[in-house]
């Protein structure tokens, strides 16, 4: 817009409806808003509030900065912006206020319910937010035995002599570097068989979950989850708008049955295989086997969570279903929340080998990459071999902390109660007679500062025996355990 | 388990199935795999492939302990593990190998059509991604302008500073510093109206759309996006299944009729008012206006995508349409992919004030926190003036680069053209006759080192103005203009 279009020179121009610009001085305050951001904002608001009515028209650009005491330059800014944002308009006679759709008081508040989509109802007050710091957070890793100090250089490291081309998007995948780094990792430690090309970072596992839903299921599919199991893959399903069917778990981890394939087969089958989540049962090799031929007869996908299957307690980590059989059925979802530290904030998922070549063209719209000094952080501290001894040592760490909760357990929690789960990660499954509400157990246990989740939390199907605990020692010293078990037990005491 | 389940000592066990075992010795390379590794791997490879059948007794721990050269404990706890995974399990007569199911070789491939969900076929192959390093590329900011060193400092110093603490989850939400001065930067610099807990900081720009979709919008339920429009928005909604209605984008912006509300009402309208994507048009006050009060009478809500509005060349950012209104039915989406660096993958969404209450909750369930050394890092860039300093320093030289390119197209792109946009952000559309099929311009462009964008890969009406490029000049520098332009020409008349 150019310097002479806002109203021409002469006394029709302007009047009295724009004094209100001049009662109140524009402040001058150093660090304060621009005389410009002021003036702009005053006038926005005449026009919106109908101070100055449509068809008024504007003062000239020299004569309202010499009235406001202000350079005409910055006048004319502001009516360029304004002229911009459609506040005002050019006419014959000079610029004018525009006649903007105003809406009618009555319709100012949103008049149809306030409506979350379907989905979220479900979603809604699932309340699976543990603090990281109170005692018995289940997931949250030895956050104090980091070794944050080691970390800060590698990622310094890439900071300085990645340059700025490191600052662009970056391949939608993920960096390259880190790709094949775990995927050494997982060949060798878990028997992955895989190639870099299927493996996807991701924003932690629940993006990973996200996409296998968004790859593979349409909205009414059956998914088959673990009852008791994990909230964040029912949410993942919840938000595809899948029908959630919960599957038992017992001592042998998910136990399916004909009857279930024949009446609702699944598009996906989500499941913990190594260390199933909360129960910690090991889903066994014929299992396993049995899980990937039905998967494959039914045209339906295993989602295989491997959130903790790193830290088993007694010999070598256990291997994955991913890699039991060529071009298995299975999205194998892995995350460093537990390895390195949650606020890394670094998952992946491994596509279906009989998936991927077409998969992978979708996973690159859907994703932008991004992160990429943290991953090649962590690249480098994986093959520098820091990643695998801090790894041992945390197995370690967890192993002395289990033995010391089971004893604390047997020793100081005087409730009847049953122990399940344990041969890996960072937690234990404590079952507790009905007349123990866990729900309650997990409230009260929140106000002195503890974090253990109620199990019941976990089922889709109400059960007796999924009333009790979920305790994690990650992040909880040894040294809490007996004063907070006892506390536990007088909480528990006091309910009845 | 314990160490004497696996088979009595005596000669029936083992037997020659076993043999295999002692073919090939264990290898005791340094760095290579742990003898327990390569031992379970081989026993867990006899079982599957039928080498050791169903019912086979295990060769007592001591026994192959010393035909292997191999420690007991080495067998023992291989034996453990197989155990766990229920490869073997016990009998009477010692432990055995278990029956595990076993695939017909038939089953072995995949029987049903590999098939992704109905919602992929509408992603695949867009082929949105740009390499950030190619001459104009759109979206990508001056890479070599970031003030990296300056960041670093501010990276490493929350690293320092911040203790194991922040290793953990986080609020869901994001970092309250960083929600409190990104509201702070925006209530003043675009007139938004909103308090801290209406802010959620998400992975990019992305995931903001995403968590739109999943907070009000069902599957089959209508989104209006602009046509043409940002490929990313329909990416969004196709994501959550829903039906995607294109309306037309004029010069006042997006253009709404009566027949689209009374014919098909939405439930989302994704605009991009600051600076329509990709022609550049500003929406206007009264169209602004407009659309709030029509949605409000629908129980519709706006998707304002603000991805370049601070980089306004002339005067003042535009106020956003979330500000205009109190209560306005608005998400409002940002980025720092264009305002810092796309790796950073830092976005925002502001949750509409009359449904905050309600998808808070939802929200805190969606997201996991994370990322909080960079979240804190820039709060304090935000807080200490950096950021507003280097906003400064960018809206000069993308409006000198926007001046620059401007020019050259007019002196040095032979081929007649016009030119859209340019008062915002870093990029221009430049509209081509229909001899001129840009897509093919575009691929040739790619096999000389720029990726100019497609104008018609924005539009899901066919249309001839739709016909053209998007030219990227955020992270092109200007000595690159006039030799690229030249060559696009040479190109474009070679197509011919």
């Amino acid at each position: 817009m150019s310097e002479d279009r806002p109203g021409p020179a002469g006394g029709e121009a302007g009047g009295p409806q724009f004094d209100f610009l001049l009662q109140e001085p524009l402040s001058r305050a150093r660090g304060g808003d621009s005389l410009q951001k002021q003036l702009l904002r005053r006038l926005r608001a005449a026009v919106l509030d109908g101070r100055l009515p449509a068809g008024s028209r504007l003062p000239g650009s020299r004569a309202l900065a010499e009235s406001l005491g202000v350079s005409r330059n910055t006048v004319t800014l502001v009516y360029d912006v304004l002229s911009t944002e459609g506040y005002i308009e050019p006419s014959k006679q000079g610029t004018r206020i525009a006649a903007l759709a105003r809406p009618e008081p009555e319709n100012r508040a949103h008049p149809a319910p306030v409506a979350l989509a379907r989905r979220t109802e479900r979603i809604s007050g699932r309340d699976s937010g543990g603090a990281d710091s109170l005692l018995f957070t289940p997931g949250v890793p030895a956050l104090g035995h980091f070794p944050l100090a080691a970390w800060r250089r590698s990622l310094d490291r890439v900071l300085q002599q990645g340059g700025t081309e490191l600052l662009g998007y970056g391949p939608p995948r993920g960096e390259p570097a880190l790709r094949t780094a775990i995927l050494r990792h997982l060949a060798l430690a878990r028997g992955m068989r895989c190639n870099p090309e299927q493996i996807v970072l991701t924003n932690g596992a629940q993006e990973a979950l996200s996409l296998c839903v968004r790859l593979v299921a349409d909205p009414g599919d059956t998914a088959w989850v673990e009852d008791p199991g994990y909230g964040g893959a029912q949410t993942a399903l919840a938000c595809g708008d899948l029908t959630v069917v919960p599957v038992p778990v017992d001592a042998d981890g998910l136990r399916t049955s004909a009857s279930d394939w024949e009446d609702r087969p699944p598009r996906l089958v989500c499941t913990t295989p190594a260390h199933q989540y909360p129960t910690g049962a090991v889903l066994t090799a014929s299992r396993r086997l049995d899980l990937i031929e039905k998967c494959r007869l039914h045209g339906a996908w295993i989602v295989e969570d491997d959130y903790d299957g790193e830290f088993r307690h007694s010999g070598e980590p256990l291997a994955c279903v991913q890699g039991l059989a060529p071009g298995a059925p299975v999205f194998y979802v892995g995350t460093f929340s537990k390895t390195l530290f949650p606020s890394l904030r670094l998952g992946f998922l491994v596509l279906p080998e009989p998936l991927a070549d077409r998969a992978a063209p979708v996973v690159d719209e859907l994703l932008r990459g991004g992160h990429r000094h943290e991953q090649l952080a962590l690249a480098h501290f994986m093959e520098s071999g820091q990643y695998g001894r801090h790894l041992a040592r945390m197995r370690r760490l967890y192993r002395r902390r289990r033995d010391a909760l089971r004893t604390a357990l047997a020793e100081h929690f005087d409730v009847p109660h049953t122990v399940t789960g344990g041969d890996s990660g960072m937690h234990l499954a404590v079952r507790l007679p009905p007349d123990v509400p866990d729900q309650a157990l997990a409230r009260a246990a929140r106000r002195h500062g503890m974090g253990p989740r109620p199990l019941s939390r976990h089922s889709l199907l109400p059960d007796a025996a999924h009333n009790g605990l979920v305790l994690g020692y990650g992040n909880t010293p040894e040294s809490a355990f007996t004063p907070g078990l006892r506390q536990l037990a007088r909480l528990a005491r006091e309910l009845d």
